[in-house]
């Protein structure tokens, strides 16, 4: 059976940025669990996929958002699932505001923000959270990270 | 019967920016119903207060938040009742985390914003809210304003 | 009758983002009162337009402003007709200048501000402080967010 | 007789920064024009003073303000005359809001912005404009810049 | 037997911030392995902490570091360990520096960031991260949360 | 006898932000004085132009300068005549390096900053400093403001 | 015997920015050694690339890094060898993200940072370094600074 | 004969942090040459000592400064000497100003860049420089840091 993680955003407009996040799961094997789910438009759905998540078992909640982007922080009001962030550049304001909106959480309800439209490592974060129950997805991901320390390796500059 | 006001507030910490809204309220002899209501800790609370105000025909919410300061953007995801939000200087940030969480709403559930900490500018937006409907406190707000101008043609610089 | 909502803005070149506002205004069957003033170019027609408003029974300003943007808070100083500002992004500094400007009033005259950009939502903000005092607009703003509700639920991602 | 400058600020609390611009105006002979002239609680009064102040042969103007700081840049509107425009640091923005709004002015109405909290630099500013019709106020500039140099080569560091 | 969760920072004037993770994860009965290891003073020690912290089943490593830090994001490099970073503000740029500095970590190799100087919430991120796998800790969490919102519904205002 | 102003630019590439000032000079019937300086580049000219300058009875400077932008600050320090500084946007930096680079001088050493861009309205300020002096240039600026009215007035908004 | 000069990257992405020290270093008749190093997916690397430029009297490190740049900083924590950091604007935050990364170093461990971008001024540095103790290197950046001097005098503005 | 690094500053106010350059140069036993030198009230004072310098074999130059910072600038325009800025923070713009100033210089003008206020590392990256070229000096500065890495090995956490 495989573990299951929720991607989540705003707004369909969000998943050329989150995608990616889909992408690396399956190539880890993993279900993503791809919903949108507006904290403004549909904040009553709220506390509904919350429930819905704990019962499913889900282990990782990515929610990405841009603008006064309140969907990764009010998930994790709503349940104790982890939750990662991903601050989408939407505005003019180049992500600053989605990145403050997400990271500067209060006392008591964290969320784990990673980079400005790096819906990628926010499932490689998802990866390594369950790498640290999971002794196969933490060898997976040892092997990604040779993978990518190999390329870079092999990486030729382009004739100049 | 005097018009309510809704003045919120994510913590007690928040108390010593947002009082200056309650003070302005009952200086124009209105009733501010007080309470802290936090986005993060009481997610579950937002909609059941937001059909209270309802109920309750509360005219404006306020809502003063710092740092990640969800509560004014979800106070206008739950309700149709004009929310004005505070942003409080809560972090190292100056308030412009609180600032650009409560300002950059996205389109369909805006928050009038005010200036940072300046919850008395929120008390007079609400006021002025009420005066498009109800002449009597156009007028007294007229006057407030004229009273304003007098104190600051009167005024004397300090000697130097 | 209808509600007369006045929209102005300081140049021609704001209106592509100003119209969304007349828009939604239409759509609530409003009357909007479109007009330009340039606190900087017509300084001395500002207090025209606010007495102007004022007899006619304006119910909210909404100022769209650039830059420097002085029209929001300037009309705001000559009426108390509430104001709804309008940070218009027309500068390298994407919109930054223009929130700043318009946000951070100093006690006693606010500027209810929205996104960067976002006429829309002041135009939503304006309908629903009408529909404080007035519950057939009330109900309707209710079905416009049901509606932006049914509307995510319903949003189909792309096949990726 | 003596050139007339104004110096005109927003609020009181704003002479502690501005009294420089009056000491260095002093320190140079000319008349300096002292008025607490509020853009946002006594609008109505701009056009005046505009009008006054050129009436009275005002040669510059040198306007401080705070926060959303319009003064400067109304000032600008209302009148021909240069206006120099101090940036106040009255927020918790550190001066970065009143910065915008007064240097971001739209095509056709400058207004001469020195550095944050500058007030003595107004003035300076002030007196090479007059020094540019003026020898005598010319050379006498010069020396006080001469002096600057021979302060700052006689400067001797603490004994550490 | 209980969690291990390190607890590092780059230098000892980061505790005043990070003993804050250190109390919480003993509320939770965890066991914190703390550390000093800096990224630039003993960066060869780097590889074998990260060697070490997953030779003794590290389940989360929770980083601080201020100014350019690169902690977490190295510790990120070294392991397959998920890594929560502090940023801790230590200069006068207010923790943006170390923000950006950890958050903005390229494709592969994500830290999961946190509030400025928030060592707490890192903590309870932590505890999140195991409660995806053990019943009891997400179980405490609830009631961790629930306590939280008992709290502040029974948070008097004070007498004003 | 034309009154005579320096326009001078750190790089031929600032040409196409500074013509704006040239254009605006010629259309008032004044002298502009084109030249560029590069305070890196050619550090040992700066005085040779400032004396120059002052030689030649220029009224005011005019300098443009991106990045870290020193030109407008050297050409203060090294002349008694009053400098405009127009910051270029001509880094990724959206031309807040150069704003603050031209505007914070130190006391002692202003220099007159507009808008980022807006060569343009350096020349109006220039204009406006003759204009203390000279009333036929004040009167002409007053027609120039008079007509920016005027088109204000008359703009039409794009069919919609 | 030709002076060695490293130049690494993160990334091959980065070589369009750094391509340009390369050109210089050429133009000085020095040896560029050049490396794709990523400070994040081949950490390991550090310390041996670090050691074999200290064996192979490598004279200068030139080192650029976009986003959380962690490249130049580490570089410098492995070895005494001075390191240029050229912070590269590869995110959404302009390179902001990248130079506070790189310039904010701690006590004991710094690194020499240029503008953003700027990889031709981290080679023309580098070429200074070399100078201070090589009289023909320090004649050449001479003659090459005198020419761009004269280049900068002798640039003609485009016709107008 | 000891190497001999020039360590200036504008103004006697910046030698609070500029005296930890002077401190570090004189524990490697190098000779500081310590000169207030202000590029703004001494501009022609410039040349002189940039001459000053290379006729005494100065190796490297150390300028600090606030505000709009061109002396680190200027100085790295008059001589072909490597220069070091160090951004003071002097102003209420937290020291960014400052970075700004002095990091972006163009094509051609590097100035070497450290952390805001970070005076200590200037002199190391000084040392470093002579490094390169000095054996003696390079083992000294691996024995410094190495140092380093013991003090940040046998560092204590206080008691909590």
């Amino acid at each position: 059976m495989k573990y299951k993680i929720a991607v989540i955003m705003g707004s369909d407009s969000d998943w050329s940025i989150m995608k990616e996040a889909n992408e690396l799961l399956l190539e880890f094997d993993l279900e993503p669990i791809i919903k949108i789910i507006s904290a403004h438009r549909t904040p009553k759905d709220l506390e509904f996929w919350a429930n819905d998540f704990e019962k499913n078992s889900i282990k990782v909640i990515i929610a990405g958002a841009g603008g006064a982007a309140h969907l990764p922080g009010m998930m994790a009001a709503f349940t104790s699932i982890p939750v990662i962030g991903v601050p989408v550049n939407a505005t003019s304001l180049n992500g600053m505001d989605s990145l403050l909106s997400i990271v500067q959480m209060p006392k008591g309800i964290p969320v784990a923000t990673v980079a400005i439209n790096n819906a990628h490592n926010a499932a490689i974060l998802a990866v390594s959270i369950l790498g640290s129950f999971d002794a196969d997805i933490f060898m997976k991901l040892k092997k990604y990270k040779d993978n990518l320390a190999e390329v870079s390796r092999n990486k030729k500059l382009p004739p100049n």
